[in-house]
């Protein structure tokens, strides 16, 4: 993180081209971000969703990134890219606030004489890592973490405060993984047995690939047999469940509160909305986008898009239509009896006339 | 907490007009609450909702909150008030058992020397306080918790064991923050970028009013570009998700499993029932009640109430009926055109009559 | 948990009867489970669901738990016993792999001089644990968890790291409770007055019986007046919300994101689907299957499978659909009508004919 930068220096480390408006230096100092309506003259904005496009012209920013038609109505400096959103992305990289944590061991951390720590390792006051735990190169092992026996992080991953790896689990190299995320508790796996439930223990563990980042409160179950794994820069929201031996492909996001059961295989490049819930030993096809609050109930063989959230209404609609949803087969069968009567009538009617 | 109050001393404590049974001394101890059902004569009670007006003849309590219509017909002691709902909460905080926090730093606490703590406050063990933290008189930091860089707590607010509050983040005077909660930590923002996702990092903290309680295991994550914001005595239950960049109105409460996505926007003085779901960039009026499970697809310009979620049945019924569902629209089409048919037969019988 | 054992080992342990393939010895070393499809030859296996029958001709396993009809078409050793799935669960205790905790009370760990910590208990870095708790004999206090002032945890249970037990809460014995489970924060209790909401404090505790199981990042929370109750046996899954005074029978198991409201009764030996939704003060009859995703919004007084989650389909048939459901009502009164009309028809026809 930088206190600020100038607009070539922005220009630059943004792939852009920058026009400056009439009477600004290229040396004007950028020291963050906003939106076109809330920025100051020290800020940099951007132009992505069309719809906005009204804000821009009254902006006091500093820059705004935009695509090039909307250079010339743009009454400040612009900084001109083929795709605004992934240059305000990476802009953000360059004004993230957020503390760095420094190398080496807290004092108040208790780390095993055998686990193996790499170098430039940040292990911070009452993390706790068990033996043969290894944290790769520039990690970061929060307040409060646990690290289990024999898991691993990898290179540049960070573990927020309180986050939280049991033992035989995998993290790839940058990762993020949110405060209060528990990896590799045990699935949720019993035999019934003269009405009690015997546990099944969970032998397998959890695998998780590279620049995948988890949100706050989100579990991630061990497998019973054989491993919990999620690919290669996956994107988990917080308060998720992603149950016992689930595989997500690669590159998909899931958004917060949806919960995956039990061994349904998510593809890649999927998108699940917010409460989305996937039922158990269903797979779900490469591509495919599930709208918020979608009960997935079987598998989905080809990509698209995937809905099943009713919209709401003031409540009185609500529950006259909530009743009749009740009698709904009865209303169907009523349907087809009176196009049976109808249609006995037409005859009839056609012979008399 | 007191161990025990006299009757006279509770009628004060509450604002109460005390009736006394026969026999009963106004110096009679009361030590805890119950209900009409279950109270002994070292109990107070009351009688809020009239559907509880059977038990109040046969309570052994030692007292009852009533409003004046009851006193007559209660057959034990009583403390007259206008509302014993309220008065029983008052109550409630007399004979809270809650262990309270001493104050002082607990050696097994990691406090930053640049951190800033107010009088009479309480770090328990295994708590962390990073630098320029500020916490304010009396407020209280549980067991392994954690205060990030730069941010506030206010006078007299408390964090139960294991709350976590990221960096650059603001919680008012008086709050109740519990145990696993995340504040602050990144909302869900990525740029996708030939298939992957590139991160938004998330430059905005997180504002919390005064008078604020947040439930166990509840997220409350940090803006992208300005903050989340809460408002004054807004209450939240346990399992909630708040994305980044929602805002609150005061005196609004939030039951638990709910999921609030980003930029959404409730009033003041709403209430959202049990995991209701809240879409992106939507805006509730103040004074919304919202009930259990809705999903709130759009803006709601109005106050009112507000539903969404579908009854069960026995699951044969349901099947029977879910299946309809699926063939709604043919439904509605079908029946159009029986209308249609019917209102042409109608023209043509009327012609022929 | 052992290294490997031998078939006659396990089918001892396990009370099987092992028939042994041409050439293996009853020597032959078991070394963990696996799946019929991939197990090798130091693998035990299972088959309990017929559908996987067709993998059992082509298993490379060690050994396979079968019933007796299964044993001759099996091409390895098996060990035949009447439930296949009840003695997989119970061998894969014997496989255990997670660390076990050791004994004592680990130098990082704070606990309070006047608790009460029994023989063979581990305290591990990081926990603190309050004045007058109990820790019963053998059970594990894991890394960085909290045991609230005068709360006991019973024989042989474990909180694994970060679980919290807040004050006056009792854990049965042989209990497994996941990391940032919060048991005994407080119930969401609020009185309105003028605008405001004033806190009820929460006077009850948790009882929770032997032999439970409770998921990571799920909470329990105290009760208001009077306990909230958790019966023997009773298994629960990640990020469940459990509300004050709720009471849950013995032997039930409630699947992950499911939340049960305030004062609602399970009986014993239910199930409870995940995400499925209880409203407060309901009852639910003993032996109960409720299915996934269903909103029970009035008490059950029979036993038997009840449902209410609305299958999903494409989004543009949903759409369809969705909107024709805000029309339910109006189509039932259509369908009343044009059924009326037709009668009205018939009856004149029948008059002409």
């Amino acid at each position: 993180m930088r206190d600020h930068l100038s607009l070539t220096q922005l220009a630059q480390e943004l792939g852009a081209e920058l026009r400056l408006a009439p009477g600004v230096e290229p040396a004007r100092k950028i020291n963050g971000l906003s939106t076109l309506q809330d920025a100051n003259t020290e800020h940099l904005t951007f132009l992505a969703n069309p719809n906005y496009r009204r804000f821009l012209k009254a902006t006091s920013a500093g820059a705004v990134l935009v695509t090039k038609e909307f250079v010339d109505e743009c009454p400040v400096s612009t900084l001109c890219v083929d795709n605004p959103y992934l240059a305000f992305a990476r802009a953000s990289a360059l004004f993230n606030t957020a503390p760095k944590a420094e190398a080496g061991i807290h004092p108040a951390a208790v780390v095993h004489p055998e686990a193996e720590i790499g170098p430039g390792v940040s292990v911070a006051a009452g993390a706790v890592v068990e033996a043969f735990a290894k944290i790769g190169p520039r990690a970061v092992v929060g307040a409060n973490c646990f690290v289990g026996e024999g898991s691993t992080l990898g290179e540049g991953s960070c573990l927020h405060a309180g986050a939280i790896v049991h033992h035989g689990c995998r993290i790839g190299s940058d990762c993020i993984i949110h405060s209060q995320v528990v990896v590799g508790a045990d699935g949720f796996g019993f035999a019934p047995h003269k009405g009690e439930w015997i546990k099944i223990y969970q032998l397998g563990g959890v695998e998780i690939g590279d620049q995948v980042e988890i949100g706050a409160n989100t579990c991630v179950d061990r497998g019973a047999l054989g491993d919990t794994v999620i690919g290669r820069g996956v994107k988990i929201d917080n308060l998720v469940q992603i149950a016992h031996n689930v595989r997500i492909g690669d590159y998909s996001a899931i958004a917060a509160c949806t919960g995956i059961a039990g061994s349904a295989i998510i593809g890649k490049h999927c998108a699940l909305g917010g409460s989305s819930r996937i039922a158990g030993h269903v797979t779900i096809a490469d591509g495919c986008q599930v709208t918020a609050n979608t009960f997935v109930t079987k598998s989905i063989e080809n990509s698209g898009n995937y809905s099943g959230g009713l919209p709401f209404s003031d409540s009185q609609s609500w529950r006259r239509n909530a009743v009749r949803f009740s009698q709904l087969d009865k209303m169907a069968r009523k349907l087809k009896s009176l196009e049976k009567q109808l249609e006995e009538f037409s005859c009839r009617n056609g012979k008399d006339e």
